[in-house]
């Protein structure tokens, strides 16, 4: 059966999806079965448009481009503009909701209403944005679990590297007693730069001229993306509910030159690590820079690459790398999502 | 519904897969739902059992253990003992086959004809022989499907590493152009150890001592070994049927202390790597050392480890590392396989 997708938020992630959708629409199909249509797109600066037999995704990405907004987009019957998010989740015949929109990481809003008020209508969701995930995970969980509907996050941990799907899908069996990752890409790339002789202040300026680190780099530098992360990463795969506030965090800002040379003299390498482990019936989770040796599959992590390691009882330690950000790579990782809610799997 | 196992073999993995059974019951039915119990175990040195209630395992390997032998296994009503393999598939209440006995993988035998017999009495099979896959993938796959029947294999390449669940329920939906991997631990280790200033002649006895090399070694350092697990990877991963005489190979033999001193100025390190690639509709692979940048993530696994790295057109390159080989962790791969039987995932 066809998807019928809404997309809330029409931004980098929300065309790069729709895009990827309509260029693969024929190797999904082929190799997977898989077949789905945009009906709607709801975005509150570019407008708004609903068409219940599907939209034209090339004409609305032209429309985006070419103008910045969604009025463009040309008229035809049936067609309904102006709907906001809300009024998209629930009057359309979407049966799956992409979040996209820009929310409040610390709130988790209004993504967090945006599944709320999806999953009551029996609407799948998915998305990339860590905030509902890390903060209302027990709660959405359970109410789209009760309404009979799916709920994707792949992308609010390493984006479109299967950080959550992998251990659930494929290491499920064994007990994993510890999880411990390079979960931020910024950071990652910046203890790279700075291992090579470069200074805290130009390893950040070069990170803010490549697009890796913002304007203000705190969430990176200070440790919380990480935090984030672990949380979703205790409550997901381990399976025990972990409150972002519970997890102990320390930056990298503190780091200096001195240190970098002398980890290297002792055979290490620093990394901002963020672990959580079993303790008796509890996780325990934290976030900080760690000087590992260079043995450590995660010392061999370099540049704005993330990695993950899930210490297995019986599969032992395995090791996940790949990209933690990108317009493609998060594309992917919503599309990963549609692709096993079509075919009912994990 | 609770899985009724027959053990085809009962060494080292089978004995392991049964302690792992017994020891997990509670949790992997707490966690997954998962429940199964062996009702038959045949080994050709061990002797047979059958009990269509299922066999008392602590009892099973108490008798292997304290006299190498099934006879020790106590009398009841119902038990059955002396049954073949064939008998075993064709004549037990088992729905699904652990095929563990010792296959030639030159041939895949006995293990492919008892994958033919199970598939036509519409029961699955899992295994970790790479044999029947690397040579046989095309017909037993359209086998297990036209009986409506499933087949595992998880464990054929790096054993509960899952280099074949996590591409296809987690990278769906992209283009892969090429996997390359080190898929032989035993060759990693003397690689590891040689550029470390041990000769080959040395560094091949300690693997010897250690157990990760056979007294023949001629399957691992010749790269024989690789050029099976390459081939199941094409055909599965990414689905072009590569028979594996068409996979060019070389092995390790030939490096000298010379070529790694010389590697090792140029910044790069030895590594036995099996790739595949696609040109056209086609895949070409081969096998052999290559000296690859430290800059790659494959430059960092050292010792008996394993890795791949799936080079993916949406999602980048993603590299997972993890054991290759060991009792757990192959009792793990058959787990694993098990599980996704029985809630019927991929």
């Amino acid at each position: 059966m066809e998807l019928k997708i809404a997309l809330l938020g029409f931004g980098v992630v929300g065309q790069g999806l729709a895009e990827i959708l309509e260029e693969k629409s024929k190797a999904l199909h082929s190799d997977t079965g898989f077949q789905a249509k945009i009906v709607a797109i709801s975005d509150m600066m570019k407008g708004s448009l609903y068409h219940p037999d599907g939209l034209n995704i090339v004409e609305a990405l032209r429309a985006v481009k070419e103008t910045g907004r969604l009025d463009a987009y040309p008229e035809e019957p049936g067609l309904t503009r102006g709907w906001d998010s809300f009024k998209t989740i629930q009057e359309t015949n979407a049966d799956t909701i992409v979040e996209l929109t820009f929310t409040d990481v610390k709130t988790g809003q209004p993504a967090i209403d945006h599944c709320r008020a999806a999953f009551k209508c029996k609407k799948n969701v998915v998305m990339s944005n860590k905030g509902p995930v890390a903060l209302a995970y027990q709660e959405l969980s359970e109410l789209a679990r009760i309404n009979g509907v799916r709920w994707g996050y792949e992308g609010t941990v390493m984006s479109g590297t299967p950080a959550l799907r992998m251990p659930i899908t494929a290491l499920s069996g064994n007990r994993i007693n510890e999880i411990k990752g390079i979960l931020n890409g910024t950071t990652n790339y910046m203890l790279t730069r700075m291992e090579e002789g470069m200074s805290y202040a130009d390893a950040l300026a070069e990170a803010q001229g490549l697009g890796y680190a913002e304007a203000d780099p705190t969430s990176d530098v200070e440790g919380y993306d990480a935090q984030y992360k672990i949380t979703i990463l205790s409550n997901i795969v381990m399976n025990v509910p972990l409150e972002r506030e519970d997890v102990a965090c320390e930056g990298i800002s503190k780091l200096t030159r001195e240190d970098m040379e002398r980890a290297k003299q002792e055979g290490k390498r620093w990394k901002l690590i963020a672990r959580c482990w079993r303790d008796g019936e509890e996780v325990i989770a934290k976030v900080g820079p760690e000087a590992i040796p260079l043995s450590d599959p995660l010392a061999g992590v370099g540049g704005a690459l993330n990695a993950v390691t899930y210490d297995c009882d019986l599969a032992g330690p395995i090791t996940l790398m790949g990209a933690g950000a990108g317009r493609k790579e998060t594309g992917f990782s919503i599309l990963i999502d549609l692709i096993n809610i079509h075919r009912n799997q994990l």
